[in-house]
């Protein structure tokens, strides 16, 4: 990690990082994660944040969305694009649990 | 930060407070981030990535599309996406950076 890199810059790499960790190794689904790995990321990484119930809810919409069309892989803007739609119904949450453990 | 969290949820918590950092406190506009803000949150925050060439062109494509709607502010799903936006195209270079860090 460039180590003059700032907080918010090392957590994007620890985000893009964890998309490369679950990247399909078929060499015909270049840059792209499986639904089922996916899910398997969903549980293994971010079991805490599902356990949430708005988050709980929110990932389940994303795993629908994902199931829609039954054929492809998830590429780096949909794997983005979905944790923020897990992450955006419970930010307010986040903030309230950082204020009171700073607090 | 809940001690529990995974290395993933840490790095989500750290880009949600960062959006908290730069929200607005004007009450009519709540939860949401002003685009000059957002632009000193760039330069802040994320301008060591911003010297790669495809990440600035990305961040100013962002910052441009931005400006289309002279309006409103940003609320955190464009935050979110704005921010995959940013580093989407520079993703396999972070890649790159991390395997040469780590080899």
């Amino acid at each position: 990690m460039a180590d003059r890199y700032t907080k918010q810059e090392k957590a994007v790499v620890v985000l893009v990082e964890n998309f490369y960790k679950y990247m399909s190794n078929n060499i015909l689904v270049k840059n792209k994660i499986s639904k089922s790995s996916f899910r398997n990321m969903l549980q293994h990484e971010l079991d805490h944040m599902l356990t949430n119930t708005r988050s709980r809810e929110a990932a389940d919409k994303v795993i629908q969305e994902l199931d829609k069309n039954q054929d492809g892989c998830i590429d780096f803007e949909e794997y983005w694009s979905f944790i923020g739609a897990i992450t955006g119904p419970i930010a307010n949450h986040i903030r309230e649990q950082e204020q009171q453990s700073s607090s």
